[in-house]
């Protein structure tokens, strides 16, 4: 059976697409590979590209990608909102298919120690990778950014996992397994950014809502709000109970949900499960469904917009 | 001002009302310190008392109703179905109303302290005044049982905060400060059993639901079954989340709420922050409301059966 993973590299350029484009030229025109999106952004100065493919094939072409960013960017004279450490800053594999957690950290490692060798970046492993407690959450391992980099490594609490001091023009990285993560935002018909964001507050973790939801308030488009969110483990905390605990918290304000948005992909599992509760259905009952008919009912059900069958990540798979 | 704490003293008897008696009687006739409920539970062999009042009356009352305990209770013939490892098994202490948490946590490692002085049974701290993270959950902590404590107490892993060796016949003891925790039940018009433990399961916390809901599912008079929950910490969540959360989740089963129920005692704060949902008022706006106006709201908003102004702690705060 075919192993297959995502990453999700960050590199610190967002602005020039030539860049880029060299950047993910490994990911073009192969089998069993696919370069999903890429997506810039100018004030941030940092770019966030989405690979899909077979184990062994994304392993040597993130390696080459990781490469030429380092002869690329120079983070000596990188300026951007986004905090950052390195050329490619952070690199988060997801087991999607036929590859357990497990193996998915196992390879997480593997890939870091591979990613030191060639190009000589030392690399902090971070998430469900971390070794070390202080290294699970990338903002702690991130704070001080690039210029900060050199004396914070010197702190032995701060020794990378490999190398010992930063590449002097493209930093460090932080590497690690995570499960794949929900972005998904709910628009609401109000242009009152404090009342969205109480709603936000109560349905998220640290505001006593749910365990794997994490949310904000943003204003879009329209100037009307919406409340933002990442679900950290849809298989716990599903799509359903976002949509409808961000319903509920909204009666109180009068506010109403007039869509909901998947940044992103998602797999059809998370689809499915959460369909299964607008349809009566209980976890544990079947429900087999094509992608077309999965798209369809996830554009009813959950009030979807600007969303298609090449969301779901099974649609790449099913063409690999 | 008045520092008042709530006091939730287990008592390793459930059967013999003349041996309980004997055990609350130091917390009767006084001014500053009121015995609010003794609940005993034959198959148990367990008695739960809730005492609430001033502090260094209740401070100075517990030490006697232990050292009573402690004579008329004798581990060595005990039977019951509950988990036990003393006489005065587990002695919670709650700040309620003029005293933080931390000066609450003080008190009780004071209390600990006078305890084994005064009565010889060995102490450990537990919950927010565990400290030692294997202390912080009394299950660890009692596994093995009154049976199992003169070898548990050998590993120095286990040693208790207060004394060495178990006390002959009373055991040992945990005492520790703990948020409010509030008991609170929702009745459904189903009676399979299955289906409402999954609609608990959705909600509570090691489901991926709320942060600080613990649920199960019970089966009631009537055949009925309820969704059974504590509330962990309900200022980050809160009763009306609780019930909504429940409501949402029923939706799946076509499972309709008739009713709900706060066992034991409730703070005027819990009931009055759920209000204000269901009157559409933020948390920062002011609802002054006395006891009586609160006991009709919530009656009326809240589905709750068996209620009365007597199970708001304030309404004893008031008299004393």
């Amino acid at each position: 059976m075919k192993q297959i993973i995502e990453i999700v590299p960050n590199f610190s350029e967002g602005k020039d697409l030539s860049i880029m484009e060299r950047i993910i030229a490994p990911f073009k025109n192969l089998e069993g590979i696919k370069l999903l999106n890429l997506e810039m952004d100018a004030s941030y100065n940092r770019s966030v590209v989405t690979v899909i493919g077979e184990k062994d094939l994304v392993f040597a072409r993130i390696l080459e990608s990781a490469e030429i960013a380092r002869d690329l960017i120079d983070l000596r004279r990188h300026k951007g909102e986004h905090p950052r450490m390195g050329a490619l800053d952070v690199l988060p594999l997801i087991p999607i298919f036929g590859i357990s957690e497990e193996e998915c950290i196992a390879l997480s490692k593997d890939l870091a120690r591979a990613l030191y060798a060639r190009t000589g970046i030392p690399v902090y492993l971070y998430a469900l990778s971390a070794e070390r407690p202080q290294c699970a959450n990338l903002p702690d391992i991130r704070k001080g950014e690039f210029e900060g980099l050199a004396e914070k490594m010197r702190d032995p609490f701060w020794n990378p996992d490999f190398g010992t001091a930063p590449h002097p023009s493209a930093g460090a990285v932080a590497v690690g397994c995570r499960k794949p993560l929900i972005a998904f935002n709910i628009d609401t018909d109000s242009n009152d950014k404090k009342k969205v964001l109480n709603i936000a507050r109560k349905i998220r973790f640290s505001g006593g809502g749910y365990r794997y939801i994490q949310a904000g308030a943003a204003r879009i488009a329209g100037n009307i709000c919406q409340v933002t969110m990442n679900l950290t483990d849809y298989q716990q905390t599903a799509l359903y109970q976002a949509i409808e605990a961000v319903k509920m918290e909204a009666r109180r304000y009068k506010i109403n949900i007039t869509a909901t948005e998947i940044v992103g992909l998602v797999p059809k599992e998370c689809l499915v499960n959460s369909l299964k509760y607008y349809l009566g259905l209980d976890d544990g009952e079947s429900l087999d469904l094509s992608l077309e008919e999965i798209t369809a009912l996830s554009l009813e059900h959950f009030h979807l917009r600007d969303f298609q069958i090449q969301k779901i990540i099974e649609y790449y798979l099913d063409k690999s």
